[in-house]
C-alpha cells in the first residue's frame, strides 16, 4: 500500500518521541485508526470522553516534559476537551492537539459536526492554532506545532486536520523533526541578574518562594543551593496557583505555603518569587497580598506574569534553572544569614473542637492526614475543591514529581491526569485524591484505567456536598446562613465505590480511619486500578 | 433585607415564565443560590456537569417553546456546556445561558477560572453574547437576552455576569418583560407565496418533505392540510438533519424518510422542503442528493439555510405555520392528485441473514423494533450513534412531541434532554434510547434524575462498541478490513445497569427480547427513573 499522509503523520509524531496516541475517535479519524493497525511504535489509548483524552496527555507531559498527543474528534470533541486544555496551558504542558475535522466541502456547508469558527474555540488555550489548508501542508504544519509546543515557555498547540487531507499519497513531505528541536530557553541580561543578586545579597531577611516553574525546569537543586547560600527560608507558591513543588518540603529551609500573613513574609525585607505567579487570584484581594515594606524580585519564563497584579523591583524573564544557577553563582561568596527558627510544623492545623462531630464521622482533615501519611513516597494527584487545600498542606513533596494539581478549576482533571502521570512513572505508586463532585466530572477515566489496567489508586473524599459552594455561601453570609439552608450544595446519592466497581475498577467504601489506612496500604501494592471512597463529614465546608 | 440586583434578576426570569433554574454552581453563584433560599416561584435543579445543565434546559424549551435558563459557572463550566449548547442552537431552542464570572478585578488579572476572551468561546453557538459592564446594566442586558432568545428564529443567547455586579442594591432597574414579548414571526412576500403555490398547484407528482421547523412552529396541522389538498406524499427530513417530526407517521400520506433514492423522490417533479435543512451533510455527497429533474421549493425561518448546498427554484423565508397555512389557502381550489400507492412499510428493513448470529445474541434492529413497539405512545429521545438511524425509522411519531433527537453529534445530549422533556410533559412517559458510548458522555444526568425522582426510562443499547467508528473503518476499507481488527472501537467493560443502580437509578441488564419487553412494560409505569441495559450484537456496525 502506498504511504499516505496519515502514515507520514504518524511517522512524524513517533519521531517527536510520542509513544501514545490518546483519542476518543469518530468517523473523521478512520484513516488514523486504520494506519495504527500495523504499527508497533505507537500505542493507541482509547478514552471515552475528550476531557480524559486531554488530561491523560497533559499528565504524561508533566512527567516527561516531552510533547504528548491528544487526537480529538470534530467540533463537539474539541469543546469537550477545552476545560482540561486550559489546565494543560496553565501548567505549560506541551500537549499537541490534533483535531479531526469533517472534509473541507462539508465544513463550508455547515454540515454535521462542523463549526463556523473552530479556531475561536481553542485559540485562547493554545500557543498557536492552525487548520491545514492542503494535504501537502499537513506534515509541515504538525511538525511546526510540535516545535512550538516544546519551545519555552512550553504549552499546548492545536492543528485542525480535515479528514480528506489525510488519505492521499504522502509525496515528498519532509518529516525530519531534528531541525525543529531548538534549545529555546532564555536567561535575563547579565546586568539584571547582577541587580537581583545584589538585592538578595544585601537582604537582611530574604524569603524565597518556590513556584511551579522551578519544578518544571528541573531547577530544584539550584533552588536548594540558592536558599542554602542565602540562609533563606523557602515557601511554596500560594495555594490557588500551586501546580507542583519547587522545593523539597522535607528540607530544613522549608516553611510552608506563601501567605501574606505568614510571619516570615511579614518580617521579610526581600521576597523572591522564583517561577511562581504573583498571584493567581481566587478573589480580588481586599488587602494587598504583599507586605508593604519588602522588595519584590520575580522571575518567570513568561513575561506576561511579571507585574501582573503589582509591579516588581527586579523582574527576570527566563528559564528558572538558568536564572537560579546564575544567582547561586553570583552569590557564591556571601555568608548565609542565620536561618530563622522553624515555627510549628507548617502542616500543623489548629485542632477543631472535638465535640462538634457525631461519633464515627470522619473529619476531612483527619482523612487527609491519614492519606498523606499512608501514601508517603507515592505520587499524589490532587483534585479536590475543598479538601485540596488540606492535601496540599499535608502532603510531603520531596520532589517535583511527588505532587501534582491544577490551578485551572477544571474539575475532573486529576482522574485522567493521574493515568498519564502513571504512564510516565511506571515504577512509582500514583494516587489521585478527589472530591465527590470532582469524581462525577472525571468519571470516564475509570473506563480507560480499567481497560489498560493502569494501576492508579483513586481516593474519593465523599462529603456528599459541593462544600466549596457551601463555603462561598458562608462567606456571603446572607439568607443561607440565616436559615442554615444551603441550596445547590447537597450531592448525596451516588455510591461511588459501587459505580467504580461496575466500571471495572474495584471500589470499596470506608468510613473510619483504620479501614482507610488498611485500604490505602492494599492499594499501594495493587496490580491494577482501585478506588477507595472515604465518607467524611458533610457539614464541614472547609476553611 | 434590601432588594439586590440578584433579586431583581430572579424576578425578571420568573416574569419571563422561567420555572426552573438549572445549574452546576460554583462560588461565583453564591448570591443567586442565597436568593433562592426564600423563593417559591423558581425551582433550583442541581446538575453535576454542565453538559446536563444545558441539555435539560434545551429539552424543556423544546416542549414549551418558552425560554429556559441554564446558569453556568466560570470559564470551565461554560466550556463543559458548549457541545450541548450547539445542540440547542441547531434545534432553535431558546436557552438563555447566564454565566457567572469572577469579579471584574480578577478577570483583568487573569485570575482563577477566568478567560481572556470568554465571548469567543460561546459566540458561534448563540444569537448574541454580551458581558454586563455595570451592575446597573444587568437587568436590561438579561431582559434583552430573553427577548432575543425567543425572537424567531429562536435560539440560545449568552450573558456573562461578573460576581461583583450582582450583590448591590437593585435600584430603579426596570424588569418589565411585556414590552419585549414581540411576535417576531415573518412571512414571505405574497408574490413569492403565489409562485410557490403555482408550482405546487401545477405539479404532476409533488413530494413534500416535513422538516424540524414544522413541528417547532406548531404547523403540523397545516402540513397535513397541504398534503391532503395536493394529494401529495410526505417524507420526513433526512436522517442526519432530523430533530423532531413535522408530520404524523401514521398518516396515510406518510412515506418514510427523505432519501434521493426513494422511488417517490426519483419520480417527483416538484420537491417542497418545508422547514427542513437541505441538507445537514455527514459527508460531502459523492453524487447529488437531489434528483436532476425536480423543481425545488424550500421554506425555512433562517435565510441562511436557503440554497446552502444547491440553489432553489422558489425560496420562502418565514415561519412554517404562516407559510403552510397560506399555501393551503392559495391551493384551496385544487383537485388533489391521486396519492401514489404505498410501497412496503417505510420501516420494513431487509431481513438480515439469520444464520450469522450466535444463538441468543440480540440484533440491534430487533431490539429497536421491540422498543418502538413496546413504547408506542411514549415520547422517545434518541441519542444513539449507530442504532439512532434504526430508531428514527421504526419509531411512530404521531406528533412533534413523540420523538426528539439532535443533529449536533453531541453525544450524551439525550440523557439530560430527556429530563427537561419530561419536566415539560409530566403526564407522558418519556424514554431515552441511548448507545453505550453515549451513556458515558451523559452519565451525570443519572444523578439529577435520581435526586429529583424524574421518571425517565433510560434504555441503553450496549453493543460494547463505538460501532459508528467501526462502520467508518469499514467504509474506509483499508488495513482494518483486511485484517479484521478495528482499533478504537472496543468499548466493552462497564456494567451499565450496575453503574446506574449505584447512581440511584435502578438498572437491569437484559439480553433477550422477552426480558426486554417485560422490562419496558414495567418502565412505563415506574414512579421514578429506571435504566434498562440491552446487550446487543457487538459485531453489527449498522448500516
Amino acid at each position: 500500500m502506498d504511504r499516505t499522509v496519515t502514515d507520514a503523520l504518524l511517522d512524524l509524531v513517533v519521531d517527536w518521541g510520542v509513544t501514545h496516541l490518546f483519542t476518543c475517535p469518530g468517523s473523521t479519524e478512520a484513516s488514523v485508526l486504520d494506519a495504527l493497525v500495523d504499527r508497533k511504535d505507537l500505542e493507541l489509548v482509547l478514552t471515552t470522553h475528550e476531557g480524559v483524552t486531554v488530561s491523560i496527555a497533559d499528565g504524561l507531559s508533566r512527567i516527561t516534559g516531552d510533547p504528548s498527543l491528544a487526537y480529538l474528534h470534530a467540533n463537539v470533541g474539541l469543546t469537550n476537551g477545552l476545560a482540561n486544555l486550559y489546565a494543560a496551558q496553565l501548567a505549560h504542558s506541551p500537549v499537541v492537539v490534533l483535531n479531526g475535522l469533517k472534509s473541507t466541502a462539508v465544513q463550508s456547508r455547515d454540515g454535521f459536526t462542523t463549526a463556523r469558527h473552530t479556531r475561536d474555540l481553542v485559540a485562547q488555550f493554545v500557543k498557536d492554532d492552525w487548520q491545514s489548508l492542503t494535504d501537502g501542508a499537513v506534515i509541515e504544519d504538525v511538525n511546526r506545532a510540535f516545535g512550538l509546543a516544546v519551545a519555552e515557555p512550553a504549552g499546548p498547540v492545536w492543528v485542525g486536520l480535515s479528514q480528506d487531507l489525510l488519505t492521499g499519497p504522502a509525496g515528498a513531505a519532509t518529516d525530519d523533526t531534528r531541525p525543529h528541536r531548538v534549545d529555546t530557553r532564555v536567561a535575563p541580561p547579565a546586568a539584571t541578574l547582577a541587580s537581583a543578586a545584589r538585592l538578595l545579597g544585601e537582604a537582611r531577611a530574604p524569603v524565597l518562594i518556590a513556584g511551579n516553574e522551578v519544578g518544571r525546569a528541573g531547577a530544584v537543586p539550584a533552588m536548594v543551593a540558592l536558599s542554602e547560600r542565602l540562609g533563606a527560608p523557602v515557601l511554596m507558591e500560594e495555594r490557588r496557583g500551586f501546580e507542583r513543588a519547587g522545593f523539597p518540603t522535607g528540607h530544613p529551609h522549608y516553611r510552608g505555603e506563601y501567605d501574606v500573613d505568614h510571619p516570615l513574609v511579614q518580617a521579610a525585607d526581600v521576597l523572591f518569587f522564583a517561577g511562581a505567579r504573583v498571584f493567581h487570584e481566587f478573589e480580588a484581594t481586599r488587602r494587598p497580598a504583599l507586605p508593604p515594606g519588602a522588595s519584590v524580585l520575580h522571575s518567570h519564563p513568561d513575561a506576561r506574569e511579571l507585574g501582573r497584579v503589582r509591579g516588581v523591583d527586579v523582574g527576570l524573564v527566563g528559564d528558572q534553572r538558568l536564572v537560579l544557577e546564575e544567582l547561586a553563582r553570583l552569590l557564591a561568596g556571601r555568608a548565609p544569614t542565620p536561618l530563622p527558627p522553624a515555627g510549628p510544623h507548617p502542616a500543623a492545623a489548629p485542632d477543631p473542637a472535638p465535640g462538634r462531630l457525631a461519633a464515627g464521622v470522619l473529619r476531612p482533615v483527619d482523612a487527609v492526614r491519614a492519606i498523606t501519611e499512608a501514601l508517603a513516597g507515592s505520587t499524589l494527584v490532587g483534585d479536590a475543591t475543598t479538601a485540596g487545600g488540606l492535601l496540599q498542606r499535608y502532603a510531603d513533596k520531596p520532589s517535583p514529581e511527588s505532587f501534582f494539581t491544577t490551578s485551572s478549576g477544571s474539575l475532573g482533571w486529576g482522574m485522567g491526569a493521574a493515568l498519564g502521570i502513571k504512564l510516565g512513572l511506571p515504577h512509582r505508586h500514583v494516587a489521585a485524591v478527589l472530591g465527590d463532585g470532582v469524581f462525577q466530572f472525571g468519571i470516564q477515566a475509570l473506563w480507560t484505567a480499567a481497560r489498560y489496567n493502569i494501576p492508579v489508586s483513586y481516593v474519593v473524599l465523599n462529603n456528599e456536598r459541593y462544600a466549596a459552594v457551601g463555603a462561598a455561601l458562608r462567606r456571603f453570609n446572607g439568607r443561607a446562613v440565616a436559615t442554615n439552608t444551603y441550596p445547590g450544595t447537597d450531592l448525596a446519592g451516588p455510591r461511588i465505590a459501587e459505580v467504580s466497581t461496575a466500571f471495572g475498577v474495584p471500589g470499596v467504601r470506608v468510613s473510619g480511619l483504620r479501614e482507610l489506612r488498611d485500604e490505602l496500604r492494599a492499594a499501594r501494592s495493587a496490580q491494577g486500578p482501585v478506588l477507595i471512597e472515604v465518607m467524611t463529614d458533610p457539614d464541614d465546608f472547609g476553611p
